[in-house]
C-alpha cells in the first residue's frame, strides 16, 4: 500500500514523473502526477498522468496503444519528483520518436522516427 | 549559440532540468533552472540551478565539490523539460546517496550511501 501523504505535490497538486526505459536505461519523457494518477499507475501497471492544458486524467498510450508497463517506481530525496522505470511499447513521443529528448539544446536531431506519427494519431490528438 | 526563446519556462520562469549520468546511464536528480542558469551551466559545462527555496542561483558542487560536469543538453518535444547528461562527482544527492532516487514508492531504501554527509556538509548547508 502505498501512502500518497508522502508524496508531495505542488501548488497545483501535481507531481513530476520521470519515464526511464527499465531495460535500456533512456530517458523517455517527464509528465506530471496527480494523486489520481499515481494511484491508477500503481494500480494498473500501466503509467497515467495529468495533463495541464486538456485538465484530464490519461493513460498513456490510450490512442496509440503505446504503453509504459511499469516496473518500478522511486522517489527521490525531497519527495517532490518520481522516478519510474518502465517498459516501453513502441515509442514514448507522440512525433513518432521513441523519446522525447531527441534534439540537442541547439535543435539538431539526435534521433530518427521510429513510427509514422500521421499514420498512429491521425486527428485523434496525441497519447 | 543557444536561443533561450527557444525554451519554454513556466509561470515562475524556471524550467525541470533531468540529470542523468552519461557513462552508467542512471538517474541522478531533477532540479530547476531559470534562464540564467541554463546560460551558466552551457557557458561553464557545470550544471547550475535556481533554488525556489533559496531564490537563488546555485552552482552544483559549489560546497561539497561533487559538481556535475555536462556531456550533452537535450530538450524534449514540447521544449519545456531539459535531459543534462553529465559526469557525476562522488555523488548527486545531499543525503550521501549517488542518486536522488534512492528509495522506491513503498519508502524502502534501494541503495547505499557512498559518502558521509554529515561530514562533507557539516552546517553549510547542501549543495
Amino acid at each position: 500500500m502505498i501512502d500518497l501523504k508522502t508524496l508531495k505535490f505542488d501548488s497545483d497538486g501535481l507531481i513530476p514523473a520521470i519515464i526511464q526505459d527499465a531495460d535500456k536505461g533512456d530517458v523517455l519523457m517527464m509528465a506530471w502526477m496527480n494523486p489520481e494518477a499515481v494511484k491508477k499507475t500503481v494500480e494498473t501497471g500501466l503509467t497515467h498522468f495529468y495533463s495541464r492544458s486538456r485538465q484530464k486524467l490519461w493513460l498513456k498510450g490510450e490512442s496509440s496503444g503505446h504503453v509504459q508497463e511499469v516496473v518500478r517506481i522511486l522517489v527521490d530525496c525531497d519527495a517532490d519528483c518520481l522516478l519510474v522505470k518502465a517498459r516501453q511499447k513502441v515509442a514514448a513521443c507522440h512525433t513518432g520518436h521513441r523519446s522525447c529528448f531527441y534534439r540537442d539544446i541547439e535543435g539538431k536531431e539526435i534521433s530518427e522516427p521510429v513510427f509514422d506519427a500521421g499514420e498512429v494519431y491521425g486527428d485523434k490528438g496525441k497519447s
